[in-house]
């Protein structure tokens, strides 16, 4: 059974949220007179990211997209620092950073080589219109916007992994989930796809992402473009 | 309030489907020995598209798809033909000939002009799948898939178009939808969205396409390159 269609995961696995925020962070709330260390700040802001989702996979919270939840995990990292000058214009401009981080120096290449062999799609908690932004300003060609919002429910649920192969029209094990984290691969190949991780070993800072995976998977690449190559030749 | 995006009507507005449904049926059932009207054909299997929508729409069906509802419709073009040799293979293929339609010939030109402008998606009664192989087969970058799969449901219902709207980040007044049938673009402004109607007088053959709309519009194109023209400089 050949794979047909390759479904991604974004954040860490296609962009560096993490400098491309504190970057952001610092840009909009360093000249209010504010001042953090900055990757700490994008730290801070990401670690709510998680338990906010977990509240809808519980179905203790209905179903919201990404801009919601970043929204309101900044308000609860703003009120920790005492930051309450920020007004609101600023929140909702520092929270749509979140749709114009900027891609690993690999993806580019490595994702227009995968397109000319497989058909693509983001398999990502973020939802279609960030999706799509992040898109245009990455300069990426997506067949289709898969993952959370199609499926109404967050990854690691397998709706997510099931709904997006599907509605690419393969089959799960025609369908190769790619990401840098082993938890995303697990929870996908347990719903029946294929897998390929690739190392980001500085996501969360120098050497503090994961260079290899924790569970197995059918491809290891050490980047995105290192498995374009494995793949396409 | 400006157009961010633009969302499109496909089967008829963007490609030929007649000419590319008469052409794939006699290619593969001519072999058969099967002869007829080949146009009349592909008007026949086109003329069951609405009734196997209704009851959907009507819910007296649960939502699938349109490759579903295509099968279905040869299925009863073929029996009421009294053609009961066409084996399964043959039929799952010729259905899948809808992937495979080809565009008026000025649809690209156009929307490369109108992607340097505004966000592009489809609001088709094709499913996502349907969607991203005619992309392929035609070369066409879309931003996101939008339409009927995403809301569960078929136009006119106004959730297609309400729905597509919002998974691309606009409210409806920055959504414009594209189509060369007035009925579409009657149901898309009744959701809230602005439309431009373009000409496609040959859809239905020569001549007996829609020419000009039947119904207030906000844009109007001779074809896809006119408008977009229009709508860019």
């Amino acid at each position: 059974m050949a794979i047909q269609a390759l479904v991604f995961d974004v954040f860490g696995t296609l962009v560096d949220w993490r400098n491309s925020i504190a970057k952001e962070a610092q840009t909009l709330l360093s000249p209010l007179g504010l001042t953090t260390d900055w990757h700490s700040f994008a730290d801070a802001w990401r670690n709510e990211y998680q338990p906010a989702m977990e509240k809808i996979r519980s179905g203790q919270r209905a179903f919201c997209d990404l801009d919601q939840l970043h929204l309101d995990n900044l308000e609860l990292v703003l009120t920790r620092l005492g930051w309450h000058q920020v007004d609101q214009g600023t929140k909702v401009h520092l929270n749509r950073a979140w749709h114009r981080l900027a891609a690993w120096p690999d993806v580019s290449e490595a994702m227009k080589l995968l397109r000319s062999r497989f058909i693509l799609a983001p398999c990502s908690n973020g939802h279609i219109a960030l999706m799509v932004q992040l898109a245009r300003t990455n300069d990426w060609h997506w067949d289709a916007i898969a993952g959370a919002e199609l499926a109404g429910d967050y990854k690691p649920q397998p709706k997510v992994y099931l709904r997006s192969a599907a509605a690419l029209g393969f089959r799960p094990e025609e369908t190769m989930m790619v990401a840098a984290h082993s938890s995303d691969l697990e929870a996908a190949a347990h719903a029946g796809l294929k897998t390929a991780f690739i190392a980001r070993p500085d996501e969360y800072g120098p050497g503090l992402g994961e260079s290899v995976p924790t569970t197995p998977v059918d491809w290891v690449g050490e980047n995105l473009l290192d498995l374009a190559k494995k793949l396409t030749t």
